[in-house]
């Protein structure tokens, strides 16, 4: 027999799984409506409220989930040789694979990132934060980066995650309606990233580059 | 005496500042509904369809408008001296001040960029496309360049914008509430911008480089 506690967990995931389904349709997050993801769970609205404050706080507990995601995304990339001098297809193609198996989580962060409310925008810009001083714990160890500070190497950890991220809104619109999208996303987003480090190599803090 | 195209303008130019307006309160365009805009210009609801068909009708047309402000901040960029060679502080102020005048449009932007109907998501995709054109048309003539294929150099260009773009939430959001934020925002978009320069200069085209 379900124990309470396992019920109610059911029911505040099932309020999730409602709200991201709604954004996978095409809705705006910001649109919908407490009453509408309370229908799609099958709880009355007034359930809704045993579980978060408002759609806010929900979307917060979305953000929190797509932490874990992006937190689990890393340690598949760091299993795989050479990560960091390999900005190549298939470490692009494995993050382009998970945007596609999580797309409403990512279409959430796309949206919420730059139109949800500000305490949804601040959530999301910190997890971003965070990715990139995982990146940054990672790429200091790189014998080619050994003249950057710390501070630039924060920069260009942030630089690449957003870049990364910057592109996913294209991947999601456009991978089932042009052909060959895929294909040329992974080459582009691989010429982007490599711009990036081919620069961050030959950058020296504390040094006005001429450019 | 206004004639009567005037004065259609007039409410047309209302209805798309109501709707602005909203935005820059904080509303999400997703969430506004036609009602409130109509309410917002003074006008009433029937009198919203004169003007535009639906909300995504009167999206479109401040995409529109965006378009216009992009090519105004692209020739005010090109009027610098050296404004290829220089990515520098003072034309990140330029763009910065810039956005913090069109806050509205540039809210609106950010928003429907990512957040916004396919169909408003394709025009703000296509008119940053025009833009990174625009720059590719300008950077081909660096010598510094001249090793990199049009192809790349179009990347290259919309890697520029798209940071460019990027970093624009974080400018709008932030500028108000952290101190040095403005001082920060433009170190930092000045370093990005200068790791794609550096790797820019030393990328050959058609060549597989070792990252």
């Amino acid at each position: 027999m379900m124990s309470r506690e396992a019920k109610k967990n059911l029911t505040r995931r099932a309020l999730m799984d409602a709200a991201l389904n709604l954004v996978g349709e095409g809705e705006n997050f910001a649109r919908i409506s407490l009453r509408e993801v309370a229908k799609n769970a099958g709880v009355v609205p007034t359930s809704f409220y045993r579980h978060f404050r408002d759609m806010e706080e929900l979307g917060l507990n979305i953000v929190d989930d797509l932490g874990m995601l992006l937190r689990k995304l890393m340690r598949s990339a760091r299993q795989a040789d050479n990560y960091l001098e390999d900005l190549t297809q298939k470490s692009i193609d494995t993050y382009a694979d998970f945007v596609v198996r999580h797309q409403n989580h990512f279409y959430f962060m796309c949206q919420c990132r730059t139109g949800g409310t500000p305490a949804l925008r601040n959530a999301i810009r910190q997890e971003l934060r965070f990715f990139a001083n995982e990146l940054a714990a990672d790429i200091c160890q790189q014998p080619s980066l050994a003249k950057v500070s710390q501070e630039d190497l924060e920069l260009i950890a942030q630089h690449i995650v957003a870049t990364v991220a910057e592109t996913t809104i294209d991947l999601l619109d456009l991978a089932g309606t042009q052909r060959n999208f895929r294909h040329d996303y992974t080459k582009q987003l691989q010429k982007k990233l490599r711009l990036i480090w081919l620069g961050a190599r030959v950058w020296r803090s504390h040094r006005q580059e001429n450019v």
